[in-house]
């Protein structure tokens, strides 16, 4: 409606679109509404000092592999401002959105000044938070979560300045395993807390067996279904954490229990949260309210294969979307299918990925399946560093449907996942996978690619 | 009719498969066939003494990066028969097959006695022969084509033996490029002759233009559009390589300019010849005769992307189509339905990989078509061993319909073709190819992986 009226006095105002969070989906969203529309204004509200971050570089940066946090900033808020005419102001935190007023609340955190600020669309791109238990001893000093850039820099500083002899990690997931990477790099004795019987419950308890092993021979001291309880410090600065089975003496932990959608405000704004309380949106990315958007990490998403909705938190999927967001507040017309699933991480030597279904995803949907599981090579057997790599691939029993596939093994092995993919949203089944002409010669691949040579077992039980 | 008859007497007489050829097409075909119908006679005529032996990785062998040779052999004559109860017999050749009266005659090369034996069903597995020019000096000693094991054992041996300074590689295709890096690690200088403008014109000439650059970063000394003409020899070994050009100073050659179909045989017994003179077989791998098979680089297949009849002589297809021809051959009903064309190789420290038609293949078939080329990194840009890769991407004007990929790149690009490989059976198009949920983290590549990077770019002009 808005914009109607406008366009019978186009020269008179400009039309404002304001971003909350300025990182992936936001600035992805900004930096297409803006080639779109020059002329549109564009004011980007970050909480942080920063934007467009890597933040699954963070652990890299701790691990050392990165030294240069400059290096994982893509585009610095002065760069938007000077080279796309962007306003993105960080330290700035939006507390209130009043969607009947088409206008948000804002705070600059320098100087704790309050000020509304009026737009024609609002873009949530909030982004997820990390899951901090409120526990006893939880507020000790040396307790770190790894989510923003700034988290990550003093994380790393801890660990620069303080030179920790042990640390626990909790949680075995992505964040967990890379952190356990990058402490074991900086030398520092690790264990690793994980509530359920294995780490990566991502992928099939199988597979994270795998996991739980390599991480093992690469020194981690893993304490598995063991559940946390408390941490202990001395003067303010935890030594030690508590867990259901026993006490882990502990110069710094590290926190990697998840995270959950950054949903509140629009909660607060009776915007309806959908899967694990992010963001619904249709596939336009819009919420219910017509001209409040929303993008990325704290927005539900569309799951293919189980044609249900799917909160996931991923650079790729933030990327992709806040671009279709900002095609679309831009007046375009592009919409976000949804995804499969598909993720991958690396511990040390071991590479880890998956895409779309696991077991008990597939019995919740009451899905009737079958799975094999391969042993191969990266590479031929003959071919100097052909590491291990362990395939397991899940198909519909009867269409032989593929539904899903997991991969675990040394390097060049996890990035076959992509093929998988691929297959997932091309809805293949089993023996169509059998004959996709894949590439082999023998620093590549074994004459059949082992996710091939997953499809050629199963096709025997579809 | 045949069989009908000895059906009603089951017990009396046992079928009988004789297969040419005890490499991949063949000894695949011959393994499915003992494993459905254990009761069948299997004889194996194989002119080398060699079975199942990985000709793909006979560079390797020259190269010194594998150093048994008994490694490249995945099964031994021996194995077939005590194992498997299949009657391998190497050093045996087919001179000739009667197809009416359903026998094949065969000469023992170790006595030259010959004998006829009879068949119920015959499988053509002669795989292809090296192109060897007619060309002046082209009986000297001291010149090597790389196609069967034995011819990469004499090669090994020769270069281990007389350690020449000097080599000439005639032809810059898969075998050439893998050739030409082998001799370089075995510390010999090496040029490379190529009757066109750019090496591996299996891509485009702009992809092939980056390969021939790192050739010669390589130090691999390149004589382009240069039209081999004759050797020239003293005292009977090879001491130079003529082109149209120059003379090159030579201690060894190596011709890799390309295969044809070993189809001799079966032309000459009156069996159908298709694309590039290859055995034509419907997509149950039948020849036009009954009781006639044919799979692997001695028969013609079908291109998915042209929907046209197509010729490659590769591995994985050979291992496809013997599978696919045993299965029938037993009794089953599977069909090969073809190939988008994929082929990957190294050359030193650089990738290549192709898919699909490349531009020239689609001004011939007259489709109007699109490509970008994209410049990116297989890795985050921060994170180290972040390698230069660069993706060409083609797709139909108007439908935006995937078409072919090329890559080219650093230690990680080249096996990215198979995402795009499978692109092409699913035929997607650009604009799908961009939502699909590949996988993301800084150690395996940028946010948008490059080859969606390239479908990006392209999707702007569709």
């Amino acid at each position: 409606m808005k914009e109607r009226e406008r366009e019978e006095v186009p020269v008179m105002i400009k039309e404002r679109l304001v971003v909350i969070g300025g990182d992936a989906a936001g600035m992805s969203a900004a930096s297409k509404v803006r080639r779109e529309r020059p002329e549109m204004e564009i004011v980007v509200f970050e909480r942080s000092p920063h934007t467009s971050y890597s933040a699954c570089g963070l652990t890299y940066y701790l691990g050392k592999v990165v030294d240069d946090p400059d290096k994982l900033v893509s585009r610095s808020p002065e760069v938007f401002r000077e080279k796309y005419g962007i306003d993105a102001r960080t330290c700035h935190e939006v507390l209130e959105i009043d969607k009947d007023g088409s206008r948000v609340r804002v705070r600059d955190l320098r100087d704790d000044r309050e000020f509304w600020e009026s737009y024609d669309h609002l873009l949530i791109a909030t982004g997820a938070l990390p899951v901090c238990p409120d526990l006893p001893g939880g507020d000790s000093a040396g307790i770190y979560g790894l989510s923003t850039l700034e988290s990550g820099l003093v994380l790393r500083r801890a660990v620069d300045e303080r030179k920790p002899k042990r640390a626990v990690v909790v949680g075995g997931g992505y964040i967990g395993l890379e952190a356990a990477e990058a402490l074991l790099m900086r030398g520092v004795e690790v264990s690793l807390v994980q509530r359920d019987p294995q780490v990566m419950t991502s992928l099939d308890p199988d597979m994270g067996a795998l996991i739980s092993e390599a991480m093992r021979e690469e020194g981690v001291t893993l304490y598995l279904g063991e559940k946390l309880e408390a941490f202990e410090s001395s003067e303010g600065w935890v030594d030690a954490v508590v867990t259901d089975r026993r006490t882990l003496p502990a110069d710094l932990v590290v926190l990697g229990m998840g995270v959950r959608p950054n949903s509140d405000l629009a909660a607060e704004a009776g915007i309806e949260l959908g899967a694990r309380k992010a963001i619904r949106t249709d596939r336009r990315l819009r919420t219910i309210v017509d001209n409040i958007w929303a993008a990325g990490d704290c927005a539900e998403t569309w799951n293919l294969v189980s044609q249900r909705p799917f909160y996931v938190a991923l650079g790729t999927v933030a990327n992709k979307e806040g671009a279709i967001a900002g095609t679309n507040i831009a007046g375009g017309n592009d919409a976000f299918p949804g995804v499969v699933g598909t993720a991958i991480t690396k511990v040390c030597e071991t590479e880890v990925a998956r895409t779309g279904l696991k077991e008990r995803e597939l019995k919740e949907l009451g899905i009737d399946y079958v799975t094999a599981t391969i042993r191969s090579r990266t590479r031929a057997g003959y071919y100097p560093g052909a590491a291990r790599m362990t395939v397991k691939l899940l198909a519909e029993k009867g269409s032989g449907k593929v539904l899903g596939g997991q991969i675990v093994g040394g390097a060049g092995a996890a990035k076959r996942i992509d093929t998988l993919a691929t297959v997932l949203h091309a809805g293949m089944d089993v023996e169509q996978m059998i004959h996709l002409d894949l590439s082999y010669a023998p620093p590549f691949s074994p004459v059949w690619d082992p996710v091939q040579i997953a499809a050629r077992k199963l096709v025997k039980k579809v």
